[in-house]
């Protein structure tokens, strides 16, 4: 669905700013780009800082005027760093995504534009009021410009995370499961037990834990060891020190400690 | 309480990407910059980049170590593009900021390092190992490394946001403050009312309408009308339209219909 967003950057001064737009987009699944008026394009400083994004701005339309880059759009958003007299809807990056990925689901035809400004001046009023909404990034009051690829950055993001989450699929990486399956199972109440019982009997032997005097010693360790959720892994890596703890100290593990 | 949260660069490449970070977090309210082993710095190209966020640099450390860097930190997250072998608790940066606003929040002196590691190769599995989350950007499996200024923008980005909200701040700008209260207060239902008989009656002088065939003219108007929420100052200028219409077709504008 998103290659029905279309990312419109107006009259752009630094190349390497549209480069690093294009690696901002496609890094977040956005591939169609719309340059209006750029004042140096194509530029070899744009594809150094597409690091790889070249179809990106291969693909790109560069047209005259703004008109043209949203002609066919039916939601128009233009991001907006400055409070204006005019007053406008106004929506955060979040709330942006939201509405373009209502639209893009109520209607199949959908196009929709997210445009972006000049460097030094954002977009004139005039180009503001062909928006239906501004879209503002919440950045400090004192310095509240950011970079042209940081705020394609921004507004992409929330509309790839928006995009998974409709789509029921992870926001990150699930790199458990390229792994080893018993780094995923957790220990059972027993194992955890046999290993407290084994932990206290090594404590004992090294000397650091007194049954006469045990204080608070186990059940802080308990507390310890029951926060982290340990798996089966690591489990037979907390019992095999325990087991060579006490092969350096000179004691026979028996069958019953080590069951 | 952003100020006890340090972004953390380890080897950085290129200065324009120090310079680049140091404004994303300065543009997000962030302050506390560590260099760790930059290969060069300090560097024209980072002031040039940072546009402005000079004061960032400035205060900028410089360390030998990720160790030194993160020394003093009860939480520390390292951004990680790459899936390794190694399973780790791994967030999305809008989880990640809950994690960090929850540390603030529980404990008054706690810091916090956010670190981001080499362009062009990220943090090595040592490194990752120092971190108890990785941060992971959900972008296109295809294309997943995000330049280091870009994803320095995304993760403080999650940080104002969730800042701002737990602050009961607005996450945007509230433009209709800053402007005529007209504009804010909506027309009530009887305005409308005599906007649509005033309307309909000018769609009659003007031909548009046909009283002996109305067809579903007012009825498409009105819900064209009413979905828009027409406020005070608007409706002052929907109806001088139309009286002005009825001046210019030579129509008599009474004073029941423009009461």
């Amino acid at each position: 669905m998103l290659d029905r967003v279309r990312v419109v950057l107006v009259n752009t001064s630094h190349p390497g700013n549209i480069g690093g737009a294009a690696r901002a987009m496609k890094n977040m699944g956005l591939t169609q780009l719309v340059l209006v008026d750029p004042e140096r394009y194509p530029d070899p400083n744009a594809v150094a800082r597409a690091s790889g994004a070249d179809d990106v701005l291969e693909q790109a339309h560069v047209v005259a005027t703004l008109e043209e880059a949203i002609a066919d759009c039916v939601l128009v958003m233009g991001t907006s760093a400055r409070d204006r007299r005019i007053p406008w809807p106004v929506v955060d990056p979040r709330e942006a995504a939201e509405k373009v990925m209502d639209q893009l689901g109520d209607d199949d035809s959908a196009q929709i534009a997210l445009v972006f400004g000049r460097e030094d001046s954002g977009l004139t009023s005039d180009e503001l009021q062909r928006c239906q909404f501004h879209v503002h990034i919440p950045s400090n009051p004192e310095f509240s410009s950011l970079n042209l690829a940081a705020a394609v950055q921004v507004v992409a993001y929330e509309l790839r995370m928006l995009s998974l989450q409709r789509q029921g699929q992870p926001t990150k990486m699930h790199k458990l499961e390229t792994t080893n399956r018993q780094n995923e199972i957790p220990a059972t109440a027993q194992e955890l037990e046999r290993y407290y019982e084994h932990l206290q009997q090594v404590l004992v032997e090294i000397g650091f834990l007194d049954p006469e005097k045990p204080r608070q010693l186990m059940p802080r360790l308990r507390r310890l060891y029951g926060r982290v959720r340990i798996n089966q892994v690591e489990m037979n890596i907390l019992r095999g020190i325990l087991t060579e703890t006490q092969k350096a100290i000179g004691v026979q593990a028996t069958g019953e400690r080590r069951r």
